[in-house]
């Protein structure tokens, strides 16, 4: 079985390209040609959300290695958002895009073991052991500690998976608790959970050289980045905040290593919201294109600059 | 408009009882009487996880103030078990029990915006502001900061809910990161948390004199417990580790205030679990009533002799 880390990679390879794309849905900021005719359906909300993606999904399958689903923009509107999610994760699959669900759980072991069956791996219904979201990678935070993770790494090694756990996060409150100087070394709280995360990283190294198990680091601290690159060498960092949040191609630049991997930067905002509504599909898929050319030319550019 | 915290305690002085029931479907531990008859049935988990849970419900809703839902435990079910959580946490509404939903959800302010709408507040749909799942209260995660909690304060100001934020949760690994000494104080993380959740608390005090705004701390650390209530006099805490986790009646009273309230405390595997297969439903709710009623009778003489 191939390993996550090895298939990430892989796919970066053959697009040349370390940027994905997220996936947010918001209702009212689609273009009308995504909105399902008669919203009165109870079938409208997963119908807009899944066409909208597809299309998405359609306009970069290319030259993007994988997609960032953020669950929550999904779970907004109930079932019927959490159809679309369903929908969307088989056809990015479908298209051999690689599917990271940006969930951040994390819970005591025996609930990790539910999550991570839920997004990772299989859950026992009656007596048969089903995929269920079967997602290539997701996200977890690290508040509850070691055995809360476990599970999840655990999964990861069983079936050919892979977590980013939160370490030093993109938004300007993740000074509160991640900066604080913690324990005798008094060292940050994102470098105790780099310590975490290491130690895991090294039991689940593929043949790229990378592990499976990765970290989440925003490109809005390049500083930080750059201390947890040194304490993380095999992780892949995945790299929110470029873009709506603040953070540059240089600052995202921070997170990647001297091979020019070790980093997938995500935006979302930038690339597929901000259009008029009367945008047509073409137009639509013409700009998500184009938007998403750009940043990973202006990503390359700064790791080749830095190189 | 009523607040969460002046619901709960209302509740709870109605059944006399400050503990709760945690339910988390675990389809294979089930007795068969909740079971479906056709499993090839399109339908059968989520009528399956339904019924039980529904026959939980009849058992003991004029004894407990409210449940605790574990989402991850429906997660693991996919869209069958998310129909069921949607139609276990209607059945508990219409019952009039306070509906708990144990998410430890937490995300960058944008995103922690669109999980407050779908699990306390509304989202909008096609123009119109929707109930998602509108449960009374969520617990969430710290790790991410002031910004990532603020909407969901918000969304329990604008919309009589509550929250509980994860400050010592049960699980022995809760030491790794929350019980580390931080900052200039060199105090405890769970300690900078419950400052935290304090400041909010202190903002949404109802008539009851008790705050919409709690924490998690669990009953398998009474001395931390017991530093924490005095940090937080205003909040209450939802306190899981009560049985199956090695957790004490008198060390979840440690959470109580001296006017014995001030607390909800939870459990699940050992009130809904473990009985034979062949349990008819009769012996069913008798069990977990007795169970139920046998846990209250134990955290009230706790409370009592504390107090």
């Amino acid at each position: 079985m191939e390993s996550y880390a090895d298939r990430l990679v892989k796919s970066i390879d053959e697009k040349g390209n370390p940027c994905i794309v997220g996936l947010d849905p918001r209702l009212d900021q689609m273009p009308d040609f995504s909105i399902s005719e008669d919203k009165h359906c109870s079938e409208a909300v997963s119908s807009s959300i899944t066409e909208y993606h597809r299309t998405i999904i359609d306009a970069v399958r290319d030259i993007v290695p994988g997609l960032k689903l953020q669950i929550a923009f999904y779970e907004q509107y109930g079932l019927a958002g959490m159809e679309a999610f369903y929908e969307t994760v088989r056809y990015a699959k479908k298209n051999g895009l690689i599917v990271i669900v940006d969930a951040k759980r994390n819970d005591i072991a025996s609930t990790a073991q539910a999550y991570a069956s839920a997004f990772l791996g299989r859950s026992s219904i009656f007596g048969n052991d089903e995929p269920i979201i079967d997602a290539d990678c997701m996200t977890v935070s690290p508040y509850l500690g070691r055995d809360s993770i476990e599970p999840f790494v655990d999964a990861c090694a069983r079936y050919g998976k892979g977590i980013f756990i939160l370490a030093k996060t993109s938004n300007p409150g993740s000074a509160d608790l991640q900066d604080l100087e913690a324990g005798k070394e008094r060292k940050r709280i994102y470098l105790h959970v780099a310590g975490m995360v290491n130690a895991y990283a090294d039991k689940l190294i593929g043949s790229s050289g990378y592990s499976s198990i990765g970290a989440v680091v925003g490109a809005t601290f390049p500083e930080e980045a750059k201390a947890l690159r040194r304490l993380m060498p095999k992780s892949i960092f995945l790299v929110p905040g470029y873009g709506a949040q603040g953070g540059t191609a240089l600052s995202a630049a921070a997170c990647f290593n001297k091979d020019g991997y070790g980093a997938v930067v995500s935006a979302s905002r930038i690339l597929t919201y901000g259009f008029a509504k009367d945008t047509t599909k073409k137009q639509f898929i013409e700009g998500v294109r184009s938007r998403t050319e750009a940043m990973a030319k202006d990503i390359k550019e700064a790791i080749g600059a830095k190189g």
